[in-house]
């Protein structure tokens, strides 16, 4: 299979490269790393990436900023970091895709447990995430000619224990490479609407 | 209680007035009926509504739009009419409600039946209602002062089945009175970051 991966550079991403490259053809994207880059925040971009790949068998999305703060604080402009980024990012990727996908293929997108398990300064996240979700399910029952949509919810990876570790504590973090296995179960798999859960 | 409702004429915000003005001072809010108008889209409208009405101790929101399409029209900015106006007006509401609340207040918010079970031309709705939800389990555990908060998650009403029947074939519709009694539990009762599913 042909799978693109935008997000390819990071800490997600690099996992998921690493997995699927092992039996597929990768084209790697990032803002300013990876083979080719994309701002996904505008559907123009993401249109101008797939004009240049082409046809592809799969495509995974590990990429999306998220504003963290309390609560108390919290400004309408600041979910919309989020909303525009994480979720409609996403959102225009996979409308994108729809027309670039071969007969079968897949669309596997990035949400996290914050969806489900909420955390201090985490409202953005847990409102963000859960619509990537909504969006997947909504997805999944339209797609035509076989296509799949799913979305993983990683938990806070190992490798990003550093940045992340303070708003997870008590939380089992997992390596990245099991995270990626996820993604290798949306892509190589049969399922579409569903979240997996790399926790 | 003093109990502000918004999107107090529509067809389930009709209903949750009849349900709790059996027990509680009732403020009536629309977008031009009501007592008040108010704009939830827009933050400093909102401001406006709540510096008029003064301290309350319970908040419902049933209102919001959303717009329906097959995913393979779906546009970016189809997708932002819902996320600016059912997703940020209830969330809107939410923060400002907040510094209005007296202590043990609660605010209730409105998703509905297709954040969980999509329909055809549904994939906004999955994903503004998820989101909502998601905002919500975020928003309880960071309350201050015995603060609440809960979302319905209607199936279609009895009363609405002329404009979305279509949309639902096979939803057992109920009666916009049965909604009501779950904003009563949530307005009423003591949980918080609670999905009440009225189907
Ligand atoms: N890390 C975790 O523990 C964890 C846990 C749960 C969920 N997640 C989610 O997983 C996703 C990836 O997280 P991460 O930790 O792997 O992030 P990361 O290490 O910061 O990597 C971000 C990736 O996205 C790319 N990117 C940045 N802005 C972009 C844009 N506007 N358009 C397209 N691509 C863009 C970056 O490219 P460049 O390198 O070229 O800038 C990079 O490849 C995020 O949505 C995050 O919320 C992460
Ligand atoms: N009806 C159903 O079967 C059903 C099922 C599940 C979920 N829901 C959800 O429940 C919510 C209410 O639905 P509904 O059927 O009761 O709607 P509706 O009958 O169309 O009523 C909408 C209400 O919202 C007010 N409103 C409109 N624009 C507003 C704005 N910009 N700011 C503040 N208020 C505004 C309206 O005020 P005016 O009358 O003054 O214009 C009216 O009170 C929606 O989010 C809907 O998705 C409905």
């Amino acid at each position: 299979m042909k799978v693109i991966v935008i997000g390819a550079t990071g800490a997600v991403g690099k996992a998921v490269v690493a997995e699927l490259g092992q039996r597929h053809e990768v084209v790697t994207v990032g803002a300013r790393g990876g083979q080719h880059q994309v701002d996904f925040a505008d559907i123009a971009s993401v249109r101008g990436l797939f004009a240049k790949v082409g046809k592809v068998d799969a495509v995974v999305v590990a990429a999306g900023a998220l504003h963290f703060a309390p609560l108390a604080t919290f400004t309408p402009e600041q979910f919309y970091v989020g909303l525009n980024s994480k979720l409609m990012g996403q959102v225009n990727v996979a409308l994108v895709a729809q027309e670039y996908l071969n007969d079968g293929g897949s669309i596997t997108l990035t949400s996290g447990i914050v969806a489900e398990e909420p955390i201090r300064n985490g409202v953005s996240a847990s409102m963000v995430n859960s619509a990537v979700e909504g969006f997947v399910r909504g997805a999944a029952v339209e797609l035509p000619r076989g296509l799949r949509i799913n979305v993983v919810s990683p938990t806070v990876l190992q490798e990003s224990m550093e940045s992340y570790g303070p708003f997870f504590v008590g939380f089992e973090p997992i390596a990245a490479s099991r995270a990626a296995l996820s993604y290798a179960r949306s892509v190589d798999g049969v399922q579409t609407g569903q979240v997996y859960r790399a926790w």
